[in-house]
């Protein structure tokens, strides 16, 4: 059991929102009481967690001044040792965002939602948070009328322009981190994938400064597969703070508990983060079900960190697994690092190629078994 | 009904794939003959079309022999006067390409697929075609064990520089397009979205020569709003052409006549190409269905046409309607257009903003009205 | 305009929770207040609607006293005129029923949602409402092990076999409509779909005493085809009452106007409806979406009822033109209804049929031109 | 290892179309040869399979000739021992059923569909099949115009009850398994879900002749839980016969291995399986991946069996795990099988519980635990 203990340099981090939930849905009331946040970071801290994550408004929950409510979460930080690696800002529950933040298309909000963002920056940097997500939930639209899709991604690009210049003046070690998501609560949400939020970057005034946040149960939400986009993100050197969570296809955003949505793709995801070069957070967006008493949310905390482990230590199996290396072989995996081209050769190299069309045809890429050999690492078997 | 009947300088136009399509799929065999080139382009020009369009291996149909099948074919484009705007290679069809072209583990494959491409960027330049179509359907995988992405995003790059260069090199006026889908024939395909193309291009040697063809199922089949996705691709100058078809949300791709699938996006989505700025060809990517023979296959052809001419008619009307304009003014749609900063001022002009969210979470912005006067267009009782 | 101006005649009803709807979701506070049923009688009569139905606790929004509440509700109804055909309980809003009512794992639980069902029939039987709806939204679970399915049938067997036992002894004019949706609240709900729910009923001990009330969103979050389905609840003799909204395909639960979804789907839904044998109810369960006033929700109140009658004279349309009837013949829909054995024959007599399957195979079904046609009925333009 | 080695006591059987098929899909050719059905039977022999199915084209997949075709395969089932459980009709392949089989517009082709069913009857009972499988992939439509679905659902019930009316006659001990799919080959199939089929039945003359073969995939595609369904089929005392296979929700029809799709949920499956009284055989519909050779097709039949196994194993393990029992108890999981009501109570009996709903909402469901403990057990943690 011990070696799935999760300890601060596992990396481990929470959202204060997530614990916090009270529970209410869009058919339901609360069923669990407002959580204090020092409460949260004490018993994040006990469960062996190395951070806490917050929007601007989650400090609030049961303190409604805000210096006091600071100062209370510092103290809390400062005796547990709890890092805050990320900080965002909730543009998404005050009626007053009901059209958005950035890209409402009442002008005067817009310009309401930026201060409140470059208010919590000064916060964030404050704290020491070096990444800071930018999720536009209620950025979008459920009518294609209401919204001038390219007047709001110039409103969105002036609004991170904007941003970015500020932190760069203030001196603040911090990047951004985007976060898609396909829908809801907005009918369609702009920037909906991993690959639209990349694509958008490309076109900021300071790309280099902006990466993604993807989540895995936004992914999904699209039926898309999370682990090849994160693989792009990474590729595109863009992977800068994630979202670890479950969700069962096209539905409303579960935010299951790691690996109880998905499990095959949470094992691969695993073995992408631990071995494709990404050091940052592991970051745990999800909600405790509301079927759970306070008891329950802390069993649901340890239980993200805990399947978190479980599936690293069998990714690690699995890349030591002889068997595994000849049957990547088999399958011609690592050929594929392989430039198609070799030095020196051009596309007229390719004229005189002797290939055999039919011959490379009945050639098997022999996925079955390696696919197989995968599931077994994963189900405990080899 | 004359106001709908097409003319070349409605810029329409099919792939030779579409109105020859035998019809065969998963669970059963072709339901038509193979229909020769020549009569395609004869019967589309006599319906009104612009152009024709083509994948390498469709002049093969009913003409074994390369040279001959090209010169009858060039012979029919010349007796027209049918265009071949676009062009494309098959790499999915054969066997050989079952785990992909220009990503298939395989490399001698890989170096296959870049010469086949080679060949008829050659054919394509040749017949006038100044876009060339890069869907990549085949490179993908149903196992996260069977690819490495990252390695996979390399080759993809590697292959689409050389061919860029190649172009350059020719002096071809050629640029390339890049077709996303998110699965099917692969269980999930590389550049699954818009968003991911758009984002990968700017990963390549030469960004300014790729742009997207998005097609309408794609997005639609990952559940996205394909209005959206073709104002993102607009907003960052990449939409070099589009794909026309109708598909009812996330299943099998359905490539059903432009309009019998999400009636009300398709309205949207020719709202936005005729007043967003796209002068490229409307192009029909779509199957006839399987219970239809000969005579209903250019029924099909035509109702793409018409349906696409009705929608331009209404969009139009819906654009001048006085009712309209202010409807979007109540809903201030226009007024995303503002910068969120008047000239000179910086975030910290914002400080001194007198708002009262209170207030503006109060103003509703009445998309109802505004959603509705469309509807009412699109269904003539305007 | 006038043609579709709405009165009682037509048969449209709504719930009251759908124009109080405060607009509350799963990542925002409300942004209306709360409104008094009494207005919404008012309201809703002034619009021509024929009804209104309701949750038990929906006629507490502003006057906590039931008694009182009862009775306010009655005096607008009788200044009104306007009926209530349909009333429903809410088993789902308040943290008990969190994990269901009926089929709660907890049987204290289960035990107060029979008495609060039952003790709000007798207030519906009072109203003369004939229809009871019955929504097991909290029925379900997120984990498989969770819930055990078929002692949760049973229990919702048993519950739903006691409630109409205690309707037909206290003689009311009542029937019961079961509610199908796949998920959201719960990851997944019991009797997921319009076929579950009628299989369901087969084995109740009164199976006559109930049918449903399909919602077309919720067919649609499954991907399913809605026309279908209605037209197997009325094929099975079930069509009790109807749930009529737009949703976009698997996603979370819109509730948007009437025709703001898939309106081909609408089209063909009010046609089955109006020349299917359906009388009961139009009943509109939609939400006035988040961004809008009061203003707004009564606006769109109009909206559902509009569309509604704009269809309904399209669909008749439809069904008088003489190139339809044509086109449905040529397609041989007709046909359909001639029974495949003609009367004597039996399996035996099929062995002398002289049968061609290549000449059968050859002919068309024309199914392009019928869907054109009635495209073209929707847009319009015929 | 030798654990888990399948012997025919496991009763596992697989479709000669599923090792058999050649792997061509809607936008590629075959990449394997066909397989002549003795060989197959051979190989799943050794295999340990316990049976193998058949649509009557099938066998004729390398011998033409029908008499010598059946003769064959008998040896070869003679030989190795292997029975024949279940048998099925093809009325999707040719041509002829473009528009359907028992549904089809064209009545000589209901005609023609109903023979060729009567005939391979006459084949499944002579091969001893007791359960004969009824899939109806071209009963549907793309336009809602273009099919009466009452009329459609009237000719498939007059079909099933002349079918069913020839097997009594002849005393064939045989019984129909109706298996439901949403969609593809045809936009939307009839019967799309396990409840859509459960409630067709209950129509039947005679259903009790009629269950279910539900496939784990096609619930899938609709985002359906498939343990859910195949629970409900077994309350109703339908579950003839299942398809095991793996699907990553809505998109195409994958038929992956068992196993390679949703993982948790065919752990769930098996675990319904093996405790909830299922005894018929354990049959695999799935489809060798189209990259794979002769080879892998084989280990792709055995990767099916041994998954089944490693799954059986888990689910016991889980089932006779003490802390499990004591975390199902804790979540009142066993509570649901004891009836709301006690012996000799009625509603009135409920007026006097004594219920307090602040505090039974208070109660925690502990669904986290055991979910989590489940997921251990399939992880091989426990």
């Amino acid at each position: 059991m011990d070696a799935y203990a999760p300890t601060p340099a596992d990396k481990f981090t929470f959202g204060l929102w997530t614990v916090g939930w009270q529970a209410s849905d869009p058919f339901g009331t609360a069923t669990r009481a407002p959580l204090d946040p020092v409460e949260s970071v004490h018993r994040l801290a006990e469960l062996g967690a190395y951070g806490v994550t917050f929007h601007d408004d989650d400090l609030l929950a049961t303190e409604p001044d805000r210096d006091k409510a600071v100062q209370k979460f510092k103290d809390a930080l400062a005796a547990t040792g709890l890092q805050v690696p990320m900080a965002t800002t909730n543009l998404f529950t005050h009626p007053v965002f009901k059209d958005g933040g950035l890209t409402s298309n009442d002008r005067d909000v817009r310009r309401f939602a930026l201060a409140k963002v470059r208010r919590n920056l000064d916060l964030a940097a404050e704290l020491g948070a070096r990444t800071y997500v930018v999720w536009g939930g209620r950025e979008g639209a459920e009518s294609d009328a209401a919204k001038d899709v390219r007047a709001a991604l110039d409103r969105y690009k002036e609004g991170l322009d904007l941003l970015a210049e500020y932190v760069v003046e203030k001196r603040y070690d911090i990047r951004f981190a985007l976060e898609p998501k396909p829908n809801e609560p907005r009918g369609d949400i702009l920037l909906p994938t991993i690959g639209h939020a990349l694509a958008f970057i490309s076109q900021l005034a300071r790309p280099s400064m902006f990466g993604l946040n993807p989540e895995v149960g936004h992914e999904q939400m699209a039926g898309l597969n999370m682990v090849h986009g994160v693989a792009q993100a990474l590729w595109q050197g863009k992977l800068f703070h994630i979202d670890l969570n479950g969700q069962h296809g096209p539905k409303y955003d579960q935010d299951l508990i790691f690996g109880h949505g998905d499990l095959t793709s949470a094992f691969f995801l695993v073995d992408l983060l631990e071995h494709g070069g990404y050091d940052g957070p592991r970051h745990f967006d999800y909600k405790p079900l509301r079927t759970e008493d306070s008891s329950d949310v802390w069993e649901s905390a340890a239980a993200n960190m805990r399947t978190y482990l479980i599936l690293r230590a069998k990714a690690q199996a699995f890349r030591e697994d002889r068997e595994v290396a000849e049957a990547l072989a088999a399958s011609r995996v690592p050929d594929l690092a392989t430039p198609t081209l070799a030095p020196g050769e051009t596309l007229d190299s390719l004229l005189t190629d002797d290939f055999d069309p039919a011959a490379a045809a009945a050639r098997g890429y022999h996925f079955t078994r390696l696919n197989q050999l995968a599931l077994e690492h994963l189900l405990g078997i080899r």
